[in-house]
């Protein structure tokens, strides 16, 4: 067979197999599939270079759907590739089938979940810029984007890093079909206006017709060729090309065929095709980095430090003992101190300047290829990017973020800059860790052991000092705490800036006779539901306090181990109640009713109730 | 005086009132102040109209700083127009001032709050959008952006959506200073590149020396001339410019000038001139829109209607009966049922595209300008937007989003669709309103409720038909909940898809004998406290069950509300704890654990374990 009529016929098998896959599940995308499959005929017959024998072979080319919900295709390509047989195909959508309705790394091929349009450039961008920067690899990225999501502002975060870093490794190929979910895009098929934004950012642009297999031939060719900037190919499409009852059809997005067999008949019937997928015409090992050595650094009983100060020292020493650890930071390395990594080891250092999506997104790229990801931002500012980590989970990622600035303790920048959601917003995302420590020994452990955890991990840092109180070799385990002040008559519970207002709190309390026990909750998730446990039953009741909204951080962390662990007493949760404005840090923990004076009271107002109980 | 020569006197104004300023404050943005500085002289001086001493007129022009870290121009500004004193201005970032470290809708002249950056512009396209599409009044809207925020997507959302809608009332200013806040920025005083990106985006752009006040006066009398397009002032300038100790140094971000007294002599001394902003040149009155008059939709009890349906259904009621409702949707209409508003009222509809940041922005541009808007989207990806709904909150902004598609029940379009952290998300918002129906008749309540509530509400609907358990003319209130079944051996609680699972468990526990009471707790925030309180009390045993991870959502909500009644008992929490797949709704129900099998289990065992105790 001539090699176009070939990929024409693959490009149909591609389609047909569209439509039974989306069938057999009984929903899916598959008018969304078949206006690409040309696009992926062309690129699976002598493009894409991926053993899909050996799937994290690092010379492989990577090939992302950013249009998720063209999954059918997605594993219909597999299917081509003998990668999956025929009956995995139709498991889609199925209970417990690896074949979901959007494609996720439970998948050996996929390199990150989508679905959340707006995310598989980013995390392509962060793919190449691996291979390039860290991996130093051959490999290409392939990223097949759809045009309604041009309209997410993180494809031009994608667009603006990907030209910044020169990523000529990196291919995206736009299947602008015109439709989208409701009705016709922004843009509908003005090619020319897609091109003229690319090349605006620093992109090649290349124009075709994305269902004439020779067309599609040349513009690989030539996005191939392409040299210091990054491809992208914006190919004119049919929504659901080859079947008149959806072809461009509006209101057919989604759904399965009505009639699937007619529409395979029009297609020329079921094919079986296989391919081999070319293998990467070089070997290549990932790039490791040599590391210096050196210590962790401590801290002296006492002396007053920023935990976010602590968390740049660590995770400096961290990589000075580690080549596999990388510093992202969004254009405040000097307020979350990752500069400190930064000036130590800056090949392993990424600036992604202000974007909070395209910098979760790259820490996602680079767990991929085997790298341990620390981004850091204010903690107020990951909220920007809260998709991308929700994503993560469903990615299976192992990425570690640290939010800084958190909470009114910030003082007189005033609450844009306060985090004071993220411990709710960790806390909700599958399989995560928070951590959130007290003081810089603390600080310098938990980073050591985020570096080794799974899934996603978030350390929580605050701006001002704050007083050393564990020494530099005491141990701390996630999911742990730590009984800083022994008592039995009520037990007062923070972290952060927090446990150093209990312990003053606790202070007062014993003035008055009251013997407050406190205890560091530094690990909000896991959490100690035992040592807990106990304060409930042994104290009786409980104070906790927080530099965050009431709402899904340590006070209701604590609820949920008390319920877990059957335990119950008073338990009064202090957080911020009001919206803070500028002041002091001392002024605003006092006005948000988070002060030691406040825990005091609060404690106070419990062991009373109970005594006239 | 010549008016150059007064603007330029007026720029030197401004540069030592903002570090005057923020020297009082002791902290704050001088420097990004002073670049801008000469951009604001011009503006107020014959550009901009608006009438200080009536700041809701609705012919107002609108002055939005993007770039919210240089409040201290933005304050200055304010009094060089007499709107504030010096005191006023020197009570800058201090505990109870107004004028904080970056400016809220706390100050009567500002619309939005900034501080996070690449927001401001967002909000004032939604501006624009609204003086042309709803209230139809000729004001202009300013925008100041930095150079630093042109690295964030949600700028070219903006762009986007600018052209898109024709927004010739809107002039964006980049202050392209070439500092960010550790060094430069990604494409440093490469005007061109941005005049290249804005005009692919299809704005007019125009470039200019942003300290000389003669070429500022012809950039935006073009900027004002142009027709059918928005228009940006691309200005090169210098951070800092003025002052030798600062200007285009690094190192000066975000702190006052060591030697301020210096400075101010450098500038020339204080001066106090004041000067009359131009008043809008014509009256002007919003546009108001006809409304049909109807009935609000209403359910036979049994039907299987989805809680989506219903939202669309009762909101296009309410747009029937009100002309401040207006409908915005993240191109999902057909999803989440706004597209029955859209069809009934399509003025006062707004397709935002699959662009959730700029959905969130135009609904707080448009509560600005009065309007009751109700954006929304699938739960899932209203995390895209959580940077912009947290400083909606910082905006005292009121506004009404919709996340449908919550949870596994949703069934084979997997994880990337599933909203499982939204109820965490919203209830970590200062001040929000969390509704989660548990029928259709109950939704349309909700609905009409929502639209009077002040602050952030959010409505959780469902994919999935529930069938209808309230009659049409029931009422509901915001922090209410509903005993739908007696019991006294056990409570349990849910809503939406779980509470009809609760209501299937307590069938099911009947048949041991075990009479459960059941509580649909249709408001998590503000949440009733009273009657969950009584259930513990009265049965001594709580389950919930919520289709939503377990943190942050209905389970900790049942804590929170028995901890502050000072109630407990045994609460078992029933959330998702597995990262789900595909599957039919029942089948992910099941295999999460929260069906209503699970929830029967749970209540059995917290029974037995009482009758054994």
């Amino acid at each position: 067979m001539d090699r176009n009529d070939f990929r024409r016929e693959l490009g149909q098998q591609l389609r047909v197999d569209s439509i039974r896959c989306s069938d057999a599940g009984g929903s899916g995308h598959p008018t969304s599939s078949m206006s690409a499959a040309d696009l992926m005929a062309v690129l699976l017959d002598g493009h894409l270079e991926l053993d899909f024998d050996n799937p994290t072979d690092p010379a492989n080319d990577h090939l992302v759907f950013s249009k998720g919900h063209a999954s059918p295709l997605l594993y219909s390509c597999f299917k081509a590739a003998g990668a999956i047989t025929d009956e995995e195909l139709l498991s889609f959508r199925k209970l417990g089938s690896k074949f979901e309705g959007h494609p996720t790394p439970v998948i050996p091929w996929v390199d990150v979940a989508t679905g959340s349009l707006g995310q598989g450039l980013p995390v392509a961008v962060g793919l190449a810029l691996s291979a390039k920067r860290l991996d130093r690899t051959p490999g290409r990225v392939w990223c097949l984007c759809g045009d309604s999501e041009m309209a997410e502002g993180s494809i031009w975060e994608a667009f603006d890093h990907a030209s910044f870093w020169e990523l000529d490794n990196l291919i995206a190929i736009v299947d602008v079909n015109r439709l989208g979910q409701t009705g016709e895009t922004m843009h509908g098929w003005d090619l020319a206006l897609y091109a003229e934004r690319a090349r605006a950012f620093g992109w090649e642009a290349i124009e075709v017709d994305g269902h004439d297999v020779g067309a599609i031939e040349d513009a690989y060719a030539q996005a191939e060729q392409t040299s210091g900037r990054p491809a992208v190919v914006l190919a004119r499409t049919k929504k659901g090309a080859g079947v008149k009852a959806v072809e461009d059809q509006p209101g057919k997005h989604g759904k399965p065929l009505e009639d699937a067999e007619e529409a395979i008949a029009e297609l020329g019937g079921a094919r079986d095709l296989t391919l081999e997928v070319k293998k990467p015409g070089q070997a290549a090992e990932s790039h490791r980095f040599d590391t210096p050595g050196g210590e962790r650094p401590s801290y002296d009983s006492g002396e007053e430090v920023a935990t976010r100060k602590a968390y740049g020292e660590a995770l400096k020493a961290l990589g000075d003992t580690r080549g596999d650890v990388v510093a992202l930071d969004g254009e405040v390395s000097n307020s979350t101190y990752s500069e400190i990594f930064r000036d130590a080891h800056p090949e392993r250092y990424i600036e992604l300047y202000i974007a909070e999506q395209q910098l979760v997104a790259t820490a996602v790229a680079l767990q991929r290829r085997g790298w341990k990801p620390f981004g850091s931002t204010f903690a107020a500012f990951l909220t920007r990017a809260y998709d991308f980590i929700r994503m993560a989970a469903v990615s299976r990622a192992t990425l570690k973020l640290c939010g800084s600035h958190a909470g009114v303790s910030i003082g007189e920048d005033g609450p844009s800059q306060m985090g004071l959601e993220d411990l709710a917003a960790f806390r909700a995302v599958h399989g995560s860790t928070v951590l959130y420590p007290s003081d810089a020994n603390q600080t310098v452990r938990l980073v050591e052991l985020m570096a080794d955890l799974d899934g996603i991990a978030y350390l929580r840092t605050h701006r001002g000092g704050l007083p050393v109180i564990y020494g530099p070799d005491e141990e701390f385990e996630v999911g742990g705490s730590r009984v800083v002040r022994d008592g039995d008559d009520v037990t007062l519970v923070g972290a952060g800036v927090t446990l150093h207002e209990a312990l003053e709190a606790a202070e007062q309390l014993a003035a008055d006779g009251v013997q407050a026990r406190v205890i560091d909750l530094y690990s909000l998730k896991p959490v100690d539901a035992e040592t807990l446990g106990r304060a409930a039953a042994e104290t009786g009741a409980i104070v906790t306090a927080e530099d965050h909204w009431p709402e899904g951080g340590l006070g209701e962390a604590v609820l949920s181990a008390l319920a877990d662990a059957g335990e119950s007493c008073r338990v009064r949760k202090l957080g911020v109640e009001i919206m803070p404005g500028s002041g002091t840090p001392d002024e605003l923990l006092r006005e948000a009713g988070i002060d030691s004076g406040a825990i005091a009271a609060a404690a106070r107002e419990l062991v009373g109730a109970r005594a006239t109980a």
